[in-house]
């Protein structure tokens, strides 16, 4: 997780999400629990922005089948987050993100996520490939030589 | 809203909703926004056990049309909280709730709701009667003499 | 709580929130809890902006003594809401929020919102006069002729 | 993740979490973001009951470094999810749990994680040792020839 690419630049697109007064928790920190909320608000929001189309209305709808975070900075409230997306890798019904969350100009994260989602049919719930529509627009996401293209399929 | 019929002789039937470490809030108490939560999931899962039906698969479905909170005494984590119910209303389309969070074996609420179910057309949304399956089981919360007939129905 | 005070014109400042992924819930609209989320961050948030500062820090904090909601539309994700804000009492140690949610350009509110602070100290949890701070800046929330001066002080 | 202690018999204790209405999302089930709730709710919870002690008052304080989850099956509402928990590693600062939530006799999870706490002294949030009350209760959930002792110390 705490690969060399996690700079601002090692992202390709972005995501601004403020945070909310009950993100906070007892420790007067945002909650480990909000972070997953970035990555689940990030991924799918872009989706639906760049393909312009109401994804969850589609025959294929994608599912998360892992996530993970490193927490390295804390996050307050009031801020503006900056969920930066990365795709490192494409399968034929799998998408793995990759996720940094960034504040300000530090060019240094203060999270960083994996996000697998795994395409299964909306009515069955068995994977299936990726949309086209999808696909196409995940494919900017991937950084040239960066796909973890040695890796088997997983879904 | 500091009505009489506050105490917990006062409500019918509970729901046991323990806290998570996450509904704790800045200033180190259960935040506002989650005592709408556990109101939700009282009325809901009390629906949804009482009738012994999945209620979110019905041609009519209910959804919250008002609702309110008096904020009496905190909540902390851990800790479970009995969400006491009662129905002051119960007319054709709408159904409205009182409930009241208590915690341990003490008398006094730490909230008071209010809670107006709307039954609506699944997919117009369109105000309908509520279902005969729904109506039979909340009726059971009505307090004779409590409902409040003499006011007009609002949906 | 539907008074003609309900368009964006009748109400002085707002707050931007986008809405999350999860705010959505089983029936495809946002879940009436978020809706109380959205008014926590709004009112607490442009206080934190408006004073410029850390409010949560101040020897007297704001706590919810009471809240209310009217539902009048749905919401979705994603979705930009502007939550907008009026002052409707502004007492010894109580303040009265109005809010409403507004979405593009409509001027119909999608809810309605009622939202009381109560200042307490911060160790012993007990009224006290809402600092000096705040009530300098929540005064420019105060609508001419609308203050609810009739009414008996709260708290 | 998907390593072959992933049953129940595998985990030491429990704690029991109910889901709630909002934990729900568009497609009907659990949300992903929620299960890291139950995460959460369970180490800290189990903690609190273990020691008897309310840890969030401790010079030291539990925050979490990293976390993780695969998700093996869906969670509805209402449903009450089993939290299991074993210790994978205790180290001087930190604590790795492993996370098995469980419904019904199924020994079989719905989801596998695993949960990084780095305790830091509460002012300053520089790693410190697990406090001695935490390191004992901890160690109850160790399974004999399971902890990672191979590995290098984290934090």
């Amino acid at each position: 997780m705490r690969s060399p690419a996690s700079l601002r630049a090692d992202f390709v697109d972005h995501v601004v999400i403020p945070t909310r007064w009950e993100d906070v928790d007892h420790y007067g920190h945002v909650n480990n629990v909000s972070y997953y909320s970035y990555f689940d608000t990030a991924v799918n929001g872009w989706l639906i922005e760049r393909t312009g189309t109401d994804i969850r209305g589609l025959d294929a709808i994608g599912i998360v089948a892992e996530s993970s975070c490193t927490f390295l900075g804390s996050l307050d409230f009031p801020q503006v987050v900056q969920s930066w997306l990365r795709v490192d890798r494409l399968g034929t019904s799998s998408v793995t993100y990759a996720i940094g969350l960034f504040v300000d100009a530090d060019e240094r994260p203060r999270a960083l996520g994996r996000f697998v989602h795994v395409y299964v049919d909306r009515i069955t719930r068995r994977p299936v490939p990726i949309p086209e529509l999808i696909r196409q627009v995940v494919g900017t996401l991937v950084i040239a030589g960066r796909d973890e293209a040695g890796r088997q399929e997983q879904a």
